[in-house]
């Protein structure tokens, strides 16, 4: 379909369903009987019984299965600061993929707040419902604060899927190029342009997975000491090894990847021939990417992939996110360690079993690929199976 | 069943469920095309549409059908305050009844704050989602304030369940007990045995339905006016016009109407005796109620109503949130009225054809029970059938 087409059709579509979930009750509620089981006066048993023993609260309530998807709307899909009404659609949409693609209920929160220290307290407010929380579409930098400060109040995983769904298809994707292209992953010299959420989890992943030469880029440039917000002076201090001053030729020279987590209009076909041979180039802006794929490939590219569906290699976290939450209400894990993002990816990876130039990553309804990052969030296998290749 | 055995019927059935209600995508999303509609890229289009206006949010997304049901666990049951996780199985329970009862889509939320204005805070955070709020099992008297600041800072229906579904119950039980008795409902003698929640909203709303004689109990007996809390101070206000002084002998000399809204050990049958002729005895305290009918009956009551689904007329809320929340969201209400209140009571009223001493109110699985409260929330006919005896 073209892109007016979509377009319309989709708001077709949401006008009719009305909601993209609805809420259905797991019993039927027929007689006086059930009714005085699933209510009063049956249920004062099962209240008493948690009161008494919250944690229990996971194997007799939604709590051991429900998700938030959660949302204040300052930095939503391409659009920007579109606020909690614009968010909606998007949270209803993962809400309805973490169903169809691993069995993992999940309810959309919009908040009618932008303020970080308000949204952190309305989410540990709710948050005895949730086995974990989602946090999606926040701006940068505050999504960090937000995120590192419910890690520290709540006893669920919470997770920004901006920053670490995206850092492990990355990761993932990644893994195969390298294998596609012959290079060494672990020596790859890879450029990212884009120091917001997407970008720093991603460098961050690719660091701890043994990447050594990462040089990370923003409006301004190659991301240097001069910095002076928080976390683009911890990616400076973590990046850019051989010291490169300048913008994005000096960091493409050479370079073996190029990751575009940023916006349109980044590079042309000239900047991807001072790349190294069978140059890597993932520009993953939605919907426009930083360069369209048939310039990328003029500039010589040996792999590329885009966010988009209607190129080859989506490289797109819808493929994450609902195995890692899927994982982590099987597992009860309390924290996604990064150890279990590595892990996630390589089994993505691993689920591509030749990869090729055009396929790097599995596509998102390929059998397994929940199940799979379901698999990595499992501290018992991970812990047993280190050291070896695969789980 | 026993006692013993629902308790433990209900756990074994909560624990085979984990949860009583799921989340289900309004759509099968099996192709990608279907993906590119719900999710990235179409969905933009319906994200940018109610970003410019948000009004329409409940026309296109889960905003027009979903209802939170909340509670900080402050006033569970009988239970007391057993707080968020005691609370959670009968949220639950509701959001089910909710969807089988009236087709209404409701999630339960129970907080991690007992502090009345960080539950309001948190209730306004997550409000852009829901087109309704069911406030619950909440303590007097921080249940009164809690209601009318959200009441006056969001444009959806707010409603305290335990307040307002329990004052609308007693007065269609009230309204058809009068019948079976012949006594002109507006000259009833009512004594109502509880000041908090329930005890106070539904004596407002006695009041609002043209009962002049109306005399309130709390543990310290008639509430006066050296009462220092502001909703007992109203109370006294607005009732004992006949300035009766002392504890239950006093006030139920004569009375047509005991209402219990307290709790168990209140009166004998010797209290009973007491009142008027053919008296109407409700004691609804769950689950124990504040006289047992056979002591009623012992003391001359000529109608006797509990809470409970094992005596004849339970009076019940279940007959009343479902379908006030169905009306709320059909005709896109802002404001629960009093006068809907009243409207929805006698709907409730009218649907039981012949009132008989063992049947003032219908049983929650009769037909056309949401419906005929629903109705009431329709503010036009509400306007048009003024003077009109039935909607």
């Amino acid at each position: 379909m073209a892109k007016n087409d979509i377009a319309g059709a989709a708001i077709a579509l949401h006008k009719k369903l009305g909601g993209k979930v609805t809420i259905e009750p797991a019993m039927d509620v027929k007689s006086r009987a059930e009714l005085s089981l699933i209510y009063t006066p049956g249920v004062a048993a099962v209240s008493s019984l948690l009161h008494k023993n919250p944690k229990l609260a996971r194997d007799y309530t939604i709590k051991g299965k429900m998700i938030a998807v959660i949302s204040d709307g300052s930095a939503v899909l391409g659009l920007g600061n579109i606020g909690p009404y614009g968010a909606l659609p998007v949270m209803e949409g993962k809400c309805a993929l973490f169903k169809t693609f691993a069995n993992v209920d999940a309810f959309p929160i919009v908040l009618d707040t932008q303020d970080p220290d308000k949204i952190i307290e309305a989410i540990v407010a709710i948050a005895p419902v949730f086995g974990g929380i989602n946090l999606e579409d926040i701006a940068a930098p505050k999504c960090f604060y937000i995120e590192e400060e419910l890690k520290k109040r709540l006893d669920i995983p919470v997770m920004h899927d901006d920053q670490h769904g995206t850092a492990v298809i990355v990761l993932a994707a990644l893994i195969n190029a390298a294998k596609v292209v012959k290079k060494d992953f672990k020596k790859l010299k890879v450029v990212v342009s884009g120091a917001g959420a997407a970008g720093t989890a991603s460098v961050k992943l690719l660091l701890k997975a043994g990447i050594k030469d990462v040089i990370v880029l923003d409006r301004k440039g190659i991301v240097d000491a001069t910095r002076t917000e928080p976390h683009k002076k911890e990616l400076a201090c973590a990046t850019n090894p051989r010291r490169i001053k300048g913008g994005l030729s000096e960091a493409l020279a050479g370079a073996d990847a190029l990751l575009g987590v940023s916006g349109p209009g980044l590079a042309t076909a000239a900047d991807i021939k001072l790349m190294a041979k069978h140059a890597i180039v993932f520009a993953m802006a939605n919907p426009t990417p930083e360069i369209i794929p048939e310039e990328a490939k003029k500039g010589g590219a040996a792999i590329i992939g885009t966010g988009r569906s209607d190129y080859p290699n989506q490289i797109n976290n819808s493929l994450v996110f609902p195995g890692i939450f899927r994982g982590a209400l099987d597992h009860k894990v309390r924290q996604i360690t990064d150890e279990m993002k590595i892990k996630a990816a390589k089994n993505l990876a691993a689920l591509v079993k030749k990869p090729t130039a055009l396929r790097v990553v599995p596509g998102p309804f390929d059998k397994g690929v929940s199940q799979a990052v379901a698999r990595a969030m499992n501290p018992v296998r991970n812990r047993v199976s280190n050291g070896m290749k695969e789980s």
